[in-house]
C-alpha cells in the first residue's frame, strides 16, 4: 500500500482495514464493515456531543411529496438531476412521486411552519443523522462521491432576524472547527462564489480539505438560508410587536467525507492512522512469548495492563499468531499505542511502549504507565495534527497569475475583484475550481480586470 | 386524555408528549419531536448495550436490486405488496428498478456470502438500526403501522449447525426479554403459526403485548431460517473436516413499536408514565415560591437538589408559570418523579417528593435524598411493571370453546391438534387470529377435532 498512489492507496485501505465493502452489486452504494461503523459511530459522538449542547435531534421522514420538494424553485433546480423517485408501492404506481431526500430542507420546513408560531419559538434549533440519496452520474467513490450517503448530520435552526441567523453560521463555524481540530484534521474556511452556493442560499460558508493527492475535499458547509424558504413554506412567527415576520434561517451539514478525510490525511504505507479519541481500539496489548514457563506470567501482566489502563478501549491479542503478524494487523487499523509485555519487561516490571504515528518505542516502568500513555494520546494528536497541517501548508502557494496553479498539486490563492467574469476566467487559465472567497487585509489587483480587490479566491480541483 | 378511550388517548398522547407530529403532508410518514427521539434514542441504547456484549453494528445499503430481493421466491411473496420501488433518477428510468428494503436479508446475505469462507468465520452475529419501508395499504398509524419503520434494529447471524442456529434464537429471546423487563412492558412468547411465519423461515417466534384496548402488538420476532436463504444467496463454509457446508442463519427484530408499547402499557389519563432507566428528565425540581423573600433560597435549594442528584438527569424548572401548570407540563411527559422546594420545606430542611406513578407525595430529609431517590427508581419501575403485568393477566383467559373469545377483549389460550384446519376454524369461531403456540405440560384436547394434544393455541386481536 503506497500512499502515493493515493487512490489505489485509499481503495485497498478501505477493505484491508475493514472500513467498507465496495462489493454491494448497486453502483454508488457501500456496505460499513464492523470496524468501519464503529470508527464512524465514535466520530459521530463527538459532533453530536458539539452539537447537543443548544440543538435537539429529531428525525423527519425519508420520502418527500413531490409537490414540496418542487415548491422553492431555486433549490429545486440544484437538484433536480440528482433526485431519486419512488412511483410504485407494491404493483401500485404513486398518485404522487415520492423523492428520497437529496437533503431535508422541504422535508422539514413545512413542520416548521406548523410549530412555530410566536419569537417564544426561536431560535429553533434541530439536527437528524440520517442516509441521503442523490443520483450520481459522476464517478462513484466509497465516503466521498455516494448514492447513498449514510451518515448525513443535517442541522436546521430558524431565528427571528437575518443577524441572528448570521450569528448561527459563525457558531456553526466554531463547531466544525472544533469537530475538525478534535480530529487533526487540517481545512480551510471560505465563502463559496454565488455560481456554487447552496440552491436558495443567501451564501454558504465551506470547510475544504487537501487530500493526499492534492484534490480538495469539502468535508462540512454552512447556509445562511435567509428568508427564502421561510416565504416559500410560510414559517412566520409573532415578533415582539404582534406584528407577523418571516424567520431566517440556516442549515448545516457534516457527511461520511470526515471519515474520508480522516483516514485519508492521517494514513501512511502501513494503514490507518486513528487520532487517539475516536480509535475503536486505543491500546492494544500483545504478550511476547518466549518460553512456555513464562506465558501464565506474561498473560497476568497483560491483564494488569488493561486494568491500569481501563479508562481505554484496550484489547489484548492473546492469538496464536507471531508478534509481527499481529503488529502488522493493529497498525492497518490504525490502533494509536500498543504495549508489548515480553519476558525482560517483565524481569525489569516494565512494559514496552510503542506509538502508531512515529513507530518509536520506548520501555516505560509500570508506575509510571497511566501517566505516560494520557501524555502519548495529547501528543500523539499533536503530532498528526501537525503533519497534516504541514502538508497542506506546503500544497498552498500564494500565486499572482493563474497559470501558475495549472498542472500543480493543491490549493492556490490569488486576488479577484470577484465578479463571476473575472472569477470564470480564473478558472479557466488555472484549469481549476475556485472553492471560495475570502477577504485579506492588504489590497492586491485582479489579475484579470486589474481592479484592486480585497478579495483572495482559493483555487484547488475539487473531489 | 381517558385512557379508557384508547384510541383517541394514544392519538392526543403523542402530540401533548411531544413523541411525534402526525401532520407530516404523506400517509403513513411521522416526525419524531425531539422530545420522542430522545425517549426512543435512550431506549434503543438499552437494547443496543445489550446486544453489544456480542453483536457488532454494521449498515448495508437502503435500496436492494430487483434480482436480489426476487431471489428467494418464498421470501419475496411475503412481501412483494408492500415494496416501495424506485424507478428513476433524475430523468432518467433506471435499469434496475430498486427496492426500498422492507427488511435486509437480501441486502446484507450476498455479502455474507462473500465474508464466509470456513467455520472461523463463525458464528457471525451483526445488527444494524435503520429505516425500513413496507407500501402499507391498512389503516396506518404512529409507530404501530407506518409505510416508513424509522428504527428497526434487525440483527442477522450465521452459525454451522441448525443447532447452533436454535441456541442463538435462545439467546435472542433471553435478550429481549431482558429489554422488555428493564421497560416494565409484560409479553407472551409464542412460535407463530406456519402459515404466518417469516416468509423463508423455518419457524418464527414471537413477543406479543397487549395494549389498553384488549388487543395484541407484536413487539419482536426471531426467525430460525435454517439453510433456506444461505441456499439462496450461497453462504457456504469450510467446515471442520474440509467440506463446504450451507450456514444456518437467523434473524430478530424490534421496531419503534417498542415505544408504543412503552407509552401505551404505562401511561394513564395524565399522560406518559416512564421508566426511569428512559425518561428524557428523571427528575423535575420545581421551586414553590410564596414571598419573594425566599425566592434566592429556594433557587439556591434546588441547585442544591440538582447537584446531590447529580447522577439523574435532572431539570430545575425556573419558567414564570404557577407550580400547578408546572406538575401538569411535566405529569404530561411522564417524568418519573418530582422535587418541591417551598418555604415549609426549607425550614423544615427537607425536599417534597412525589412520585408520577402512584402521584404520592412525601416529605424527605435532605440527608436523605439521594437513598430516597434511589429507591424510588426501583419502587416505580417494580410498580409500573407489576400494574402493566396484572392487567395483561387479567385479560387473558383460558377458554375451552372458542365462541368464549367472541366479542370480548384480551387474550385467549386454547387447546388446539395443531392442524391448519382446526387452527382456521379455531380463528373463524372466535373471531379472533392464534397469534401462536406454545406447549403445556398436561394433556387436552382439541375443541375441533377432539383430538389429544399437549399444544396450546394464543388468540387475540392483532394491531
Amino acid at each position: 500500500m503506497k500512499k502515493s498512489e493515493f487512490s489505489e492507496w485509499f481503495n485497498e485501505l478501505l477493505v484491508d482495514a475493514q472500513i467498507m465493502d465496495v462489493r454491494y452489486p448497486v453502483k454508488g452504494f457501500y456496505v460499513w464493515f464492523p470496524f468501519g461503523f464503529n470508527l464512524r459511530n465514535r466520530t459521530y459522538n463527538v459532533l453530536r456531543s458539539l452539537l447537543d449542547t443548544d440543538h435537539e435531534e429529531a428525525y423527519f421522514p425519508l420520502l418527500i411529496p413531490e409537490h414540496e420538494l418542487l415548491k422553492e424553485s431555486e433549490h429545486i433546480k440544484g437538484f433536480e438531476d440528482e433526485v431519486f423517485w419512488v412511483t410504485r408501492g407494491g404493483s401500485t404506481t404513486l398518485d404522487v412521486p415520492l423523492a428520497l431526500r437529496p437533503t431535508s430542507e422541504t422535508a422539514m420546513y413545512p413542520m416548521f411552519s406548523i410549530w412555530i408560531r410566536s419569537h417564544a419559538d426561536l431560535p429553533l434549533r434541530l439536527y437528524q443523522l440520517v442516509n441521503t440519496f442523490r443520483y450520481e452520474t459522476k464517478h462513484t467513490r466509497p465516503l466521498i462521491r455516494l448514492r447513498e450517503i449514510t451518515s448525513f448530520l443535517e442541522a436546521h435552526t430558524a431565528h427571528e432576524t437575518w443577524e441572528d441567523a448570521k450569528l448561527q453560521t459563525e457558531v456553526a463555524i466554531k463547531l466544525y472547527k472544533e469537530f475538525y481540530d478534535g480530529l487533526g484534521v487540517p481545512y480551510v474556511i471560505s465563502r463559496r462564489p454565488d455560481w456554487d452556493k447552496f440552491p436558495g442560499a443567501d451564501y454558504t460558508i465551506a470547510f475544504d480539505t487537501l487530500m493526499p493527492d492534492g484534490k480538495s475535499l469539502q468535508i462540512g458547509t454552512i447556509h445562511h438560508l435567509g428568508t427564502k424558504f421561510a416565504k416559500t413554506f410560510d414559517i412566520m412567527y409573532e415578533d415582539r410587536d404582534g406584528e407577523q415576520q418571516y424567520v431566517n434561517q440556516t442549515c448545516y451539514g457534516v457527511s461520511e467525507r470526515c471519515i474520508a478525510a480522516l483516514i485519508s490525511v492521517h494514513g501512511d504505507d502501513k494503514g490507518l492512522i486513528l487520532p487517539p479519541e475516536v480509535a475503536p481500539t486505543q491500546v492494544v496489548i500483545i504478550p511476547i512469548f518466549k518460553t512456555a514457563a513464562d506465558d501464565e506470567a506474561l498473560i497476568e501482566a497483560c491483564e494488569w495492563v488493561a486494568r491500569e489502563l481501563s479508562e481505554y478501549r484496550t484489547t489484548i491479542d492473546l492469538a496464536d499468531e507471531r508478534p509481527g503478524a499481529k503488529y502488522y494487523k493493529w497498525e492497518r487499523q490504525g490502533v494509536p499505542i500498543r504495549v508489548e509485555v515480553g519476558p525482560r519487561d517483565l524481569a525489569e516490571g516494565s512494559v514496552t511502549v510503542a506509538r502508531r504515528d512515529t513507530g518509536e518505542k520506548e520501555s516505560v516502568p509500570r508506575a509510571q504507565l497511566s501517566a505516560h500513555i494520557a501524555q502519548l494520546a495529547c501528543d500523539i494528536l499533536a503530532n498528526i495534527a501537525g503533519k497534516a497541517h504541514a502538508f497542506m501548508l506546503s500544497k498552498t502557494n500564494v500565486i499572482d497569475k493563474p497559470e501558475e496553479a495549472k498542472g500543480q498539486h493543491g490549493m492556490f490563492k490569488i486576488a479577484w475583484c470577484g465578479s463571476e467574469d473575472c472569477g470564470r476566467t480564473l478558472e479557466v487559465l488555472s484549469d481549476a475550481d475556485i472553492l471560495g472567497e475570502f477577504e485579506e487585509a492588504s489590497e492586491s489587483f485582479c489579475p484579470i480586470c486589474n481592479a484592486t480587490t480585497y478579495v483572495q479566491a482559493l483555487l484547488a480541483r475539487p473531489y
